[in-house]
């Protein structure tokens, strides 16, 4: 198999050479030399970091960009979001989707967490765009038993049918899941082994909610159902007192923030602070393309710092963190054994142009990246060892964006 | 004279030609055809819109970037950002403003709003580049009366040098300027007919040391001193109150708001949703790129977009109010002819990628470029008739580039 040979690349701030072997870094030093049939990509301008990984996204919903914006949230999903989701079909799913990665892959994400219907069609795109995923099949009461078993069945269907992509069980919102079927859905987590990816005190009306019918919070009355575990990612985590910080950190549930969502449906202020300072595994996700509207997590984690310095004084959320929130938390939550760039790890990567103007002067480069810079400075894009972008081209996304196009007429007024 | 002719852009939703002769917007038809001599351009794919004008700057400090970041106001400044500051020469300035203006003019800029020291070589660069400005010479109490003076001769040399370029006085603010420099400031900007340029209710210190001194808010010391009127242009404007938000209306005063900036340095929220109710003449601006850490004003308008939403309500800020704010106040604020593309207009636009991912689907033009766009979509920028990037490639940028990395090897540690 052919290797990847990456030729003085900018690696912590000084220039090495970078060998992938097979999906995985097989050596990094200065002193190694190309193999013949080496693929060498002459890297001096460029610096080597880990792509970024998407906690909580609803990736079909890339077709729904700009249909409903600046309204309140009820009209907003009542009369315009759902109402455009019960015409999609399969082939919308897998349209949207690609739509999605394509997007991801151009602003650096190699990993996304998602959670939506006919995960199918989902699975299909993630499979032949090649970057990694976790893929929640969403369950809720309304569904009826039917639809409910045929879910289940979907998840272990797929759950071994590629390396890069799992499936978990998304038990949609406190508010749209009952009691048995959250111990229900938690139960066949546990016993398959897959991430359990849910909705969680997103409003304030959802906790109030909560706390009119089940006489608890939603985390402590998912608490009292013997739910949260280390297998949880729960998506939003707005409204929570110290308590539940401590519960949750507590039964190792992994959080997913998503900052410009939360701001851009004016749910509420994530607890950033607290969050720091508990050192709960926080990691960063984008939402869907509807609350959004896009899917770029350099720019959301500018909006995770910002929004956080604006809330709790500047030092909040120093450069160190958002690297463990966007970049490394999660791989440990979901079991892959990358997030840095080092021998024996699975190689997926991004090389910054460092001749980039938002990369100039450099005297802080995680800086520059969070802060300065977007998605234009990304070069290249290697997920598993394999080449996914290389200056900025994406296979076939041409084809992929006059696709979503012409599928999205179906909705224009 | 060379015209522009643009075949079969995309203007307000219909494809049209567009031909620019001279400096302006000479026809626009679809039955047009490009003459002998013009410069024809192929732009079905492109949407034309008006550039982004940054309302409050400080270009050179692009050289800054990423020089402190996740720290506290004081030390900051005291420590950091001061001490830096002290070292710039007059070839800094200049080699900084020119990474600025790259930096700008790849992001869609055609007008910034600067307050600086040597404004001379300010004006050189931006003079060199090509874009249009405000330059602000700073003045404050403790510069001494020669450098005072030399300050506003400086403002007479060079006001009429550029049709693209006016002076400005700026006042840097109300606790390093003394009543009598306010009025002489504000008396000097009346007689020579320029705008009077300065930070007003930054943070909350502020306000209540100018209580404490003056006895009064700073917004109605400044009032009291006659100083505020329709020439004015107020930076940040964080901490007022709703008879503050008026008197400033009814004098006229324009206001920078400077979300990012106000967000990072944890300055307090903008009363976004008051002004936008009062109907006040509030443009977007990056602040200098040590508190953001770039000039990119579509991210800074998808910021002001979202911190509006997220403290007053998802209805805050619609993409219509967001034109006004970020593209069409700036103009009429600096009496320039141009913030639409009409005939007879000033020859200012972009030309933005229909095929860009974060254009699909393409529901709510607007809503795509303030929300999910990025500048990577700007294939061209026009300033005054003449094509500033094409291809997002401008002129000299490496050199640009190359000369900053050089100059900012002092500051190295």
């Amino acid at each position: 198999m052919k290797s990847i040979f990456l030729k003085d690349v900018l690696l912590n701030g000084t220039h090495t050479n970078i060998r992938i072997t097979g999906n995985r870094f097989s050596s990094i030093s200065t002193t190694i030399a190309p193999e013949q049939d080496d693929e060498v990509i002459e890297a001096s301008q460029f610096a080597i970091v880990p792509p970024f990984y998407n906690a909580h996204t609803h990736a079909p919903m890339s077709l729904l960009r700009g249909y409903a914006d600046d309204m309140p949230l009820f009209p907003w999903l009542n009369d315009h979001i759902w109402p455009f989701e019960a015409k999609m079909t399969s082939d919308d799913i897998y349209i949207g989707t690609r739509l999605a990665i394509l997007e991801m892959i151009k602003s650096g994400t190699v990993f996304y967490n998602d959670m939506y219907w006919m995960m199918d069609a989902v699975w299909k795109a993630t499979d032949e765009m090649g970057v990694r995923a976790c893929l929640g099949v969403t369950v809720m009461d309304n569904l009826g038993e039917e639809k409910l078993r045929k879910s289940f069945d979907l998840i272990e269907e797929y759950q071994e049918k590629s390396p890069l992509i799992s499936m978990s069980v998304a038990p949609h919102a406190p508010y749209t899941v009952s009691d048995k079927l959250w111990v229900r859905s938690a139960e066949y987590a546990k016993q398959h082994n897959t991430i359990l990816h849910f909705h969680l005190s997103e409003t304030e009306k959802e906790v109030a909610d909560c706390v009119a019918e089940h006489g608890l919070t939603p985390v402590r009355w998912l608490d009292s159902l013997g739910v949260l575990s280390s297998n949880c990612v729960a998506a939003h985590v707005v409204h929570v007192d110290e308590e539940e910080i401590q519960i949750l950190k507590e039964r190792g549930v992994a959080i997913a923030h998503n900052p410009v969502s939360n701001m851009k449906l004016s749910s509420g202020y994530f607890k950033s602070l607290q969050m720091q300072e508990s050192a709960n595994k926080v990691m960063i996700g984008t939402d869907g393309c509807s609350s959004n509207n896009n899917l770029d997590m350099q720019e959301e984690t500018k909006f995770a710092a910002m929004i956080a310095k604006c809330n709790y004084g500047p030092e909040t959320l120093p450069v160190d963190v958002l690297k463990q929130w966007s970049l490394t938390n999660g791989p440990k939550v979901f079991g892959i054994d990358a997030g840095e760039i080092a021998v024996g790890k699975l190689a997926d990567a991004l090389l910054l142009d460092m001749n980039n103007e938002r990369f100039v002067p450099n005297f802080n480069m995680s800086s520059n990246w969070f802060y300065a810079s977007n998605c234009e400075a990304i070069n290249t894009m290697i997920c598993d060892g394999k080449i996914l972008m290389r200056n900025r081209k994406v296979k076939n996304e041409e084809e992929i964006i006059e696709t979503a196009k012409r599928c999205s007429m179906k909705w224009m007024k």
